[in-house]
C-alpha cells in the first residue's frame, strides 16, 4: 500500500487556536490511486488539550459525490485528515474546525487507477455470504491471530512480517490494547508510573503512529488488518472500563487515524461479553460511533466468549464467532449463515499448540480440519497457535507473533489453492437443511470432507431438483494433510437416482484411500 | 378450560350506532377464576359493517393494575370483551366505543382461585431458555401439527380430541386459515362463488366461534393452541395476500377473540418466507399490530421455510424453527439457543410417514430420535405423521387430523416423563461449545444420547470446573424406544480426570447393549 503524504505547509503565522486567520493552503504533487490514502498535514493549535478541544474534518468532492472525513490530533501541532478515494477522477477538498488555522482551507488532487496489486477494500460480496474487494477480486479469508504482534519490538515485527510472507493468512486478528507482555505499553499519556496513571483524554501519538506502521505493512503483504479496539484482559491497566465520553473519543480517533487504510477491519471488541463495564446496548452504542465516525465504511464486527452478538444488527457486516465445536461438522457452520444472513468468519476455533489448555492444545491436523469444515459450511475460519518454549501462549505466535512453530500453515496456503480453484465468489452450504454434508455451487462444483473418519468409499449422489438438466463431472480426491489432489478416471454421468438426487448408475460410488482428512471434489465436465 | 359467560342484557332502547344514551349493564353472577375467561357481552349496532365501524374495548382494574381489553363483534349485533384475569380479587370495568351504546358501561367481578388443572397460561421461564405456567409449573413441549384439524367436521374433530386425549402432545399448531380438504371453508363473508369473492372487511362470527370451540377444547385437555394467523398455501383463495389494513384488522379480531384463552400461543405465519406477498417488514408491523392488539401478550413466534427469521427481535417470545437436520446432533439445536437467547421450539422437522416425499417419510424410529437429540441440546421438537391411506398428505393427521397411525406417540409419551423426571425448568446444553454432547444441569444432572449408533460402551468423564465440588452420581441406561430405564448397579464416585473432567476412576465406563436409540442419564446420588 502506498500512502500517498501530502503536506499542507504552516501558514506564515504562527500556529494557534486563537489565530484568527487561517494558513494558506500549499500543496505540493497532487496524485493519489485510486483506494490509496490521501493525506492533508496541518499546523494547528498545540496548546490546551487538542484531543478534546479542535475539532478538524474535511468535505471530499468529486463528481458530484461528496464524503466528509474527520481529522486527528497528531501531536506537536500537527493534524492530519487521512481519505482514501474510492473513485478516479478530480477530487476538491475543504476543511473545516473549530479552529481557526485548520478551517476553511481547500486544495484539490487527483486519483489515479490503482497500482499493481491494490485491489480495493474487502467488501462483503453481492450474494451476502463472502468477501470481495473493490475491484472484484474474491477475497478468501483465511485469517491468523497474533494480539500484541505489532506492540512488539521492531525486531520481533519484522519476524512476524517474515513469516507472514510465507504463510498463507491474508487477514491478521490484532489488538489495540497490549494483553501480553509488550514493548509500546501505553496508548494514552502517563501521569504517574502507576498502572493506573494515565489520561484517556489524551491519546500517545508515537504508540499509534507505531500501530498504523503495522497495519501498512500488513496492507503491503496483501494482508486484512483486523483490529480489535478493545479487550477484557487489561484489567490493571483499565482501558475497556472506561468512561462512555473516552470510549466515543478513542473509537473516534482509531476511525479518523486508520480507517482510511483499504487493509483496515473493525473488530469492536474481544469476548466483548467477558468486558465486565460494558452492556450490549454500550456495545451497540459504540458501533453507532463508529459507523459516523468512519466515512470509508470498513468492515465491522465483534467476537465473543459465550454470548452471540446479534450479528443481524445493521452495523455488523459480517459475524466473528468464538466456536471450536461449530467447525467439526459443515452443517453446524452453515447454521451460523442462517442466523447472521452475513458472511460468518470463525475468527477463533481453539489454537493449535502444546499447551496444557484445552484452548490451546490442537494438533496440525485438527486446526487443519476446522479450516476444512468451515470451508465445506460456506464460512471462514481464523488460524493461531501457541507453541512457546516455556508453554506459556502469552509468548507464542497468539500472543507476540515471531515465527510459526505448527503443522498447519502449508496445509492452509494448500486449502487457499483449493478456494482458489473454486466457484466465485465462495463455496455455500448445498442443501444443508435437508443434511446434505456439501459445499459449492449447484450444478457446477461440490465439496465433500471427511475430516477424521478413514471412508475406503463414497457414494456419489448429488441433490438435483427435478427439471434442472444432468451434467458430467470429473471427480478429485484431495488429501487436505499430504496435499495431493488425485483425479478419478473419466467422467461421471448423472441421471436421476430419484426425486431429489442423480448419480451414475454405471459407477455409483467412489474408492477412497482408507485414510483421514480426505475431501473429495466434484466439477463440472 | 371453563368458560366464564357473563351476559351483559340489552338496554331497554333498541341498539343502534344513533342511540345516544348507553343501555344499563345488568349483571348475573360475577365470579370468574384466575386465567380463565371472563366475557362480556353487549348488544350493539348491527346495520353497516360492525367490523369495520365500532370500536369496544374494557379496562379491567384491580389492586391499581389496569388492563386494557378490545372487544370484537360477534354477528347479529352482539359484541364480546374477553379477559383473562391474570390475579385474584375484585376487578372493575368501564367500557368505551364510539357506539353510544356500548360505551360507558360499568361492572366489577371477583377473580377466585384457579381450578383443578389450571396452571395458568405459558410462559418463557426466569432462565429464558424455557417455558413455565403462570404458576410455576414446567411446561415440557411435546407439540403436534394437524394444520387444518380444527376446520374438519365435528366428528372428525372429536376423533382429533379423542387421539389426543391419549397422546402425549401439549401443544397443537393449526392453522386459521385452510390449507386442505375442509367443513368450515370461509373466515370471511362470501360476496360471490369463486374463490376470491369474499369480503376481507367482514369475518364469518360462525367460522371464528367454531375454530375458538376447538381452542377450548384443547384447552380442556390441557393442550396449548399454536394458533398460525397466516400461510402461504392459499393462492387460491388469498388469505395471505390482503391489503395491509385487511391484515392489521384480521391480526385485530383474531387478538380479540382469542387471546384471553391461557392456552393460545402465536405463530404469525407458517413459511412465512413463502409468501410472497409480504416482505420481512410487513411482518414485523404485524407483529407490532399483534403486540398492542392483545392484552394478554400471549407466546409469539414465526416459522419459516429456509429463511431464518431473526427471533432476537422483541417482540418475538421464542424461535419457531423449521430443520429437520438441526435435530440430528444435540449441539446444531443447541446453536440456535445461543442465536435467538430464548426457548427454541424445532416446530418442523420433517413427518413420521410413508409418503414418497422426502419432507413426509421418517420411520418412528427417525421421529423419536429428533426429539431425543432436541433434548439434549436444551431444545424442544414438535411431531406429525402424514400417513394416509391413498399416500397422500392432505388427508392424514398432518392435514385434517383424525387418528394416528404412527408408532412415535407412545415413545414421545415415555420421552415426556423423561423430561418430567428431569432438572426444572429444563434441560440446558452443558459445554457445548466444548463440543460435549450433554443436555441437563451442571453436577446434577446429564443426559447422553447415541441416536442411531449402537456402542457397547461409553466413557463416563463429565466436564466440571476446578475447585467445583465432586459428586457421586447413578446412572441409567435409557432404551428410548423399548421404553426401559435400565439402572446401572452402584453409584460412581467422581474424582479429577484432568483439568477439565471428573471420572470414577475405579470405573471410567459404562458397558452398554450394542443397540441403536440409547440414551445414558446421569444423576447425583
Amino acid at each position: 500500500m502506498t500512502v500517498s503524504r501530502r503536506t499542507m505547509l504552516k501558514g506564515g503565522l504562527a500556529a494557534g487556536a486563537a489565530m484568527a486567520a487561517p494558513a494558506v493552503a500549499r500543496e505540493g504533487t497532487a496524485r493519489t490511486e485510486r483506494w490509496g490514502v490521501h493525506e492533508l498535514v496541518f499546523d494547528g493549535p498545540a496548546q490546551g488539550n487538542p484531543f478534546v478541544d479542535v475539532e478538524l474534518a474535511a468535505t471530499f468532492e468529486s463528481s458530484g459525490r461528496s464524503i466528509r472525513v474527520p481529522g486527528f490530533y497528531d501531536g506537536e501541532g500537527v493534524y492530519r485528515i487521512r481519505f482514501s478515494p474510492p473513485e478516479e477522477g478530480r477530487w476538491t477538498w475543504r476543511s473545516e474546525s473549530n479552529a481557526a488555522a485548520l478551517a476553511g482551507q481547500t486544495g484539490a488532487f487527483d486519483c489515479t487507477a490503482p497500482g499493481p496489486g491494490n485491489h480495493g477494500p474487502v467488501r462483503v460480496s453481492d450474494d451476502g455470504f463472502h468477501f470481495v474487494h473493490a475491484d472484484g477480486t474474491p477475497f478468501r479469508q483465511i485469517g491468523t491471530t497474533a494480539y500484541s504482534w505489532a506492540l512488539q519490538s521492531d525486531a520481533k515485527c519484522a519476524e512476524t512480517l517474515a513469516t507472514l510472507k510465507r504463510a498463507p493468512f491474508n487477514k491478521m486478528r490484532m489488538l489495540v490494547f497490549p494483553n501480553v507482555q509488550s514493548v509500546a505499553t501505553d496508548p494514552f499519556a502517563r501521569t504517574g508510573t502507576g498502572p493506573r496513571d494515565w489520561d484517556p483524554a489524551r491519546f500517545d501519538p508515537a504508540y499509534f503512529r507505531r500501530f498504523e506502521d503495522r497495519i501498512v505493512r500488513l496492507g503491503e503483504l496483501g494482508i486484512e488488518a483486523d483490529v480489535i479496539l478493545f479487550h477484557p484482559y487489561d484489567k490493571a491497566r483499565g482501558y475497556s472500563a472506561m468512561a462512555r465520553t473516552d470510549d466515543e473519543r478513542y473509537v473516534r480517533y482509531a476511525a479518523a487515524r486508520w480507517g482510511a487504510y483499504r487493509n483496515l477491519w473493525w473488530s469492536m471488541a474481544n469476548e466483548y461479553d467477558a468486558v465486565e463495564s460494558k452492556t450490549v446496548a454500550d456495545w451497540d452504542h459504540l458501533f453507532q460511533v463508529l459507523v459516523v465516525a468512519d466515512p470509508h465504511q470498513r468492515l465491522r464486527s465483534i467476537h465473543q466468549l459465550h454470548l452471540y452478538y446479534d450479528h443481524r444488527k445493521p452495523w455488523i457486516t459480517h459475524a466473528s464467532i468464538q466456536n471450536g465445536a461449530a467447525v467439526l461438522d459443515d452443517i453446524r457452520a452453515a447454521l451460523h449463515r442462517d442466523f447472521a444472513q452475513k458472511p460468518v468468519i470463525f475468527d477463533e476455533v481453539v489454537y493449535e499448540g502444546n499447551s496444557a489448555a484445552r484452548w490451546a492444545n490442537l494438533s496440525g491436523e485438527e486446526m487443519v480440519e476446522r479450516f476444512w469444515w468451515g470451508l465445506v459450511g460456506g464460512t471462514y475460519v481464523g488460524h493461531s497457535e501457541t507453541y512457546a518454549a516455556d508453554r506459556n501462549p502469552d509468548f507464542s505466535w497468539l500472543g507476540q507473533g515471531g515465527s510459526l512453530q505448527g503443522s498447519s500453515a502449508p496445509r492452509l496456503a494448500f486449502l487457499k489453492r483449493i478456494m482458489e480453484e473454486g466457484p466465485v465468489p465462495g463455496i455455500d452450504p448445498i442443501q444443508h437443511l435437508w443434511n446434505y454434508h456439501l459445499g459449492g455451487r449447484d450444478g457446477d462444483y461440490y465439496l465433500h470432507y471427511f475430516g477424521s473418519a478413514a471412508p475406503t468409499e463414497w457414494r456419489l449422489s448429488l441433490p438435483v431438483k427435478k427439471g434442472e438438466p444432468l451434467y458430467c463431472y470429473r471427480v478429485d480426491i484431495i488429501d487436505t494433510w499430504n496435499m495431493t489432489v488425485t483425479p478419478v478416471e473419466g467422467p461421471f454421468a448423472m441421471a436421476r437416482r430419484d426425486d431429489y438426487d442423480v448419480h451414475d448408475p454405471a459407477r455409483p460410488t467412489i474408492a477412497l484411500p482408507g485414510k483421514p482428512w480426505i475431501a473429495v471434489r466434484v466439477r463440472r465436465a
